[in-house]
């Protein structure tokens, strides 16, 4: 098989399992959830682990040489590290919060990274029924039709958006808002939606110009999203403007053409 | 014709209002659009407009005897007083931000107050297809379906939505995010959607526990939301825990549980 029948293979299976995830989480959605608490507003629900469970299957079924890595697998095992080997990289349920309260912002992230570059994504909202993808040089699309980020050049007429996380230190929520705070002056104005894979999503359909996020949960927040911003002509960074890390927990994208000066709305931030 | 059945009259010419202004709305969001702006971050729609003529032609087409007051309309001619006479109150297109850009919170709003009293409101998302209707003691609704607020009693597990408003001058930007900054300590999460219409419908379908917003348009921003969070069981009050004046560009929105924890963490935000 060439490789760009491989990557189509991948791309179909993976869209395989978060849509047979999504029918879990629509029913969930829905219904009265069982929440469990880890801290005192990171929330894994059932629905989250049927979810992981169900992917990891269907894909190792497919793949059983690939490596996987996943929200709820690190939570109880630890961290696995990130090797140059075929690796799916999931996030079951990104916007638990959302998932509990209802707030139709949640979705499945689907991520494979081959030698530690993203290269295929699917995010898949099942609430509102969007389906993300992108293939590493075969381009980006929701619900099949291509996408591409936006020709925005002003970060005076850009939309911003971030999330507060869920530290609730000093410290932290004093930088987080004192951020915000410098932002606001430059940015159009700021959407704050609970979920890093569909901003990620957003800033690759133009719905969004800009998006930070620093302290989020691990790799399986942006490894779907990463490529789909990229094959939309997006760029992902890290904060500082340097070269995106997948395992840093710090996140940027946006369109090439503002990007410079966002970073640079970021540095004044700090 | 009785009272009740006068009600429901109200409501079925406004759903029809509604969604016919929805079909313009959701046909522009998918186009290019032509944007005349107010100010930085104000900005107006030929679909704004377009969609106010629609509803107000079509509203008083059956109702020649009303009031009406529009944002378009206000912004033209300046403010129209709110009498006791049964008044429509609408914002043809609230989420204009989020339109532009494409983000997909927006909604028609059009509210009818009696006495000054919020009556009936339908708020209609035509992007994702959510009609929210509610009259004065005949409870309120999701795409038909019964909704009800919320049960949740502790400020820490809810939900906060606000949104940071169009003002950038230091001393309103500075107050928002020292707001935000204090809040934060004492509530789950924070979301920022782009629409306080919609925002109020969140509150009255139990996505969101709490909302406030200071400083919004006007009252076309709150006269369709107010009744609906009301039918479903919730409350509409001033920020301060007062009396709620749909002319005071002030609102907060939570279930009756919760609300003087959070009127308690506004007054400690100031």
């Amino acid at each position: 098989m060439g490789e760009n029948d491989l990557l189509e293979q991948f791309l179909s299976v993976a869209i395989e399992a978060a849509k047979k995830a999504g029918e879990i989480i629509r029913k969930g959605f829905h219904e009265k959830k069982n929440v469990e608490h880890k801290g005192q507003v990171d929330l894994v629900t059932e629905t989250d682990k049927a979810c992981e469970d169900l992917i990891f299957n269907h894909l190792k079924q497919h793949f059983p040489d690939h490596k996987f890595i996943g929200e709820e697998t690190t939570a109880a095992n630890g961290t696995t590290e990130l090797t140059d080997h075929p690796t799916w990289i999931i996030d079951p349920l990104d916007g638990t919060t959302n998932f509990v309260h209802g707030f139709p912002f949640v979705c499945v992230s689907i991520g494979l990274t081959i030698g530690k570059v993203p290269t295929v994504g699917v995010v898949y909202n099942p609430i509102i029924n969007e389906l993300f993808t992108g293939v590493r040089g075969k381009g980006a699309f929701l619900n099949e039709t291509p996408i591409k980020v936006s020709s925005q050049t002003e970060l005076v007429k850009s939309l911003l958006a971030t999330e507060v996380g869920t530290k609730r230190d000093k410290s932290t929520v004093d930088a987080t808002t004192n951020r915000i705070n410098s932002l606001l002056f430059k940015v159009r104005s700021l959407r704050m939606s609970g979920s890093c894979a569909l901003n990620l999503c957003g800033i690759a359909c133009g719905r969004l110009d800009l998006f930070y996020e620093l302290g989020f949960g691990g790799p399986w927040d942006v490894a779907g999203g990463a490529v789909i911003v990229q094959e939309a002509g997006g760029l992902v960074f890290d904060p500082s403007g340097k070269e995106f890390d997948i395992t840093s927990q710090r996140v940027a994208a946006s369109n090439p053409y503002v990007k410079d000066a966002f970073v640079q709305a970021l540095k004044e931030a700090e």
